[in-house]
């Protein structure tokens, strides 16, 4: 049996005694030219650098999009570098998709199956059945955006719901653990806000035993 | 002066007499090999068909992803051949994005840029600093999802918040309705749902002058 996408990113974070999460952002200003194989290279040295290091990858989708057909392409030679290097090793697309149904599963093709990443960032505005599609396979999965870290978050994220006193950020964060049944679903939590991060362990407990807050450190 | 993106889509509402948006979802089994070639050609059929009668066409960001770099290329085809068959003709990239700051800046650079859409469809979760990389320019334009027609809707759009018994959706609409201030930013209201948009109309009649609901007639 596959082991599931959290049980993978658990066994490489103790076999690597790190929580650490390396963003691999090829912002055009780092790149000699605008081109995807110098986006290619940008990302090969850093990822020569910190494999030895890294709990896990994260590809921001953006930043290669930006380059078009050829920086898709680099993204996908990227995380392909890294499954050759070590397959114990994660590999997260930072892409932040919203869609439903045949869109989803669309997305879900192009994340898992062109460009070969093993989980994404998914936003939970659109509900379960947009979530769906990409956590089907007990070996891939999704962190779904919880509390960000940039100011806009005041702006619906911290917004009283209810009559429970909770922030949005805290009711998405117990609703999108319901939805965990293949041990595939975590959360996406800034982490400079600890007390936003408290407030999420405490709605949910059970997903931050395996705590984690992407962070680019490139 | 270059006219505002909500003013040229008004323009061409008028002059063809029709809402009608027609979405490009070029879905796997549409096509008779998962190529960027058959993609193409399957939407300049679509394209051909219907621009007399369209307001706008729509491309789906997805179904192009889906097969890799040649998509990619593909949409980039479709959207230019849509701009020499009439330049008057909007094209609202169907991307559903949700990012900050410069990862923002890189989505807008990948759909304006590299891409050639007008606008594009954005996401609220994340707050108005992910919508303003998008929007800095008049003449390129964004809809913000506010009510979606999946089953999902109930999850969190649907939620009521704070004390005035409004839902999510009601509150995100005129929270982004405020951002609107180079007439360029409209809301994505599920249209089967007639009751989400008389709300919507209520809280952001402005917006709702030019109604839009944008849906896939593919």
């Amino acid at each position: 049996m596959t082991d599931s996408f959290l049980k993978k990113l658990e066994a490489r974070a103790r076999a690597v005694n790190s929580l650490l999460c390396v963003g691999l952002d090829a912002h055009l200003e780092f790149l000699p030219e605008p081109t995807g194989k110098a986006a290619y290279d940008f990302c090969v040295r850093l990822i020569d650098q910190t494999h030895n290091l890294a709990c896990a990858f994260k590809p921001n989708s953006a930043f290669f999009e930006a380059l078009g057909s050829a920086g898709f392409e680099a993204l996908r030679d990227v995380i392909a570098y890294i499954h050759r290097l070590d397959p114990a090793l994660p590999v997260i697309l930072d892409a932040k998709r919203s869609d439903i149904a045949s869109t989803a599963e669309a997305y879900a093709r192009a994340a898992f199956e062109y460009l070969g990443a093993d989980a994404l960032t998914l936003n939970p505005y659109l509900g379960h059945d947009a979530i769906e599609p990409f956590v089907g396979k007990p070996e891939r999965g999704a962190f779904v955006l919880c509390h960000t870290s940039n100011p806009g978050v005041a702006d619906f994220q911290d917004v009283p719901i209810g009559k429970q006193h909770q922030a949005l950020y805290e009711y998405v964060a117990g609703q999108v653990m319901t939805w965990n049944r293949a041990d595939n679903i975590g959360l996406v939590v800034g982490a400079p806000d600890d007390q936003a991060l408290r407030r999420v362990r405490a709605v949910a407990p059970e997903a931050c035993c395996r705590a984690w807050a992407p962070r680019a450190v490139s």
